[in-house]
């Protein structure tokens, strides 16, 4: 991939930014691309506020166009451009996805400066055991789900029905 | 919320994981349910193989769900159940969703001890800077994109056209 090629994906993630947050302003100012063998595949931004969704960040949009181009949940060999460096949400689903690489233009410090995006504190939060974060977690009926996973774990067929 | 109400909604979710992972097979056995003011108002289930989408996760799903229900990117006065502790994707978009606490089953040691699920791989890899990431992060136009953000930062209307 050429450094010329980069940039231009890069220059259509920031247009999709631009697209979202200051002329359709469906969402906050994220846009992301995705390609294959030197072509776009996908294309994502922010919808939060027009879906009425808080996770349909650009990132997740364009995965989820990506997969269903390719008809695969495997996204290897796939390159992602997002405007801006992925919030915890989004980085894990970048590896869920088993995206070959990432390229981000603005640094989560950037988000956090010019807008009330702050993904540190998500950052921080998820990184704690489950029992010191701020939102309440709690553990329940462990060995009841235990048994559900005994269960999977002897299952020989997993194709769907 | 009582114990009793707790595990009743906690069932639910176990009930689903058991529909998702050995009964339709449409993921792995992970189910979900949100509730608000003792009432169930949103469900998920793994639905990753069927959908073809690797964010399709219970959590995500569930959220997504209940959002549309009360037409609000705001879950604040919800809780969250789910048959297994979140991996860092749905983690972070229970962070996003403002819900007021999550009540787990399982573990994420569980799940990888179990089946091939191991968040803790991708817990790991979102914790290191992006440089040092398995998945090769690059930042690229970091200018040219925080000139959206600029813009984004002066502009009075927000609201979505």
């Amino acid at each position: 991939m050429s450094l010329a090629e980069d940039e231009r994906f890069m220059r259509r993630a920031i247009a999709l930014s631009r697209q979202a947050g200051l002329i359709d302003c469906t969402g906050g100012p994220f846009g992301c691309v995705i390609t294959r063998n030197g072509e776009i595949i996908a294309e994502g931004f922010n919808q939060v506020l027009t879906e009425r969704d808080p996770t349909w960040h650009a990132e997740i949009a364009a995965i989820r166009q990506a997969c269903q181009h390719l008809q695969t949940v495997d996204l290897s060999g796939c390159t992602l451009y997002t405007s801006a460096e992925p919030c915890p949400m989004c980085a894990a689903a970048v590896y869920w996805a088993k995206l070959d690489r990432l390229v981000f233009a603005t640094r989560c410090s950037d988000t956090a400066a010019y807008a009330e995006f702050d993904d540190s504190t998500i950052y921080a939060e998820i990184q704690k055991p489950a029992r010191d974060r701020t939102i309440p977690h709690q553990e329940l009926l462990r060995s009841e789900a235990q048994i559900v996973w005994q269960d999977y774990q002897q299952q020989r067929d997993r194709t769907p029905n």
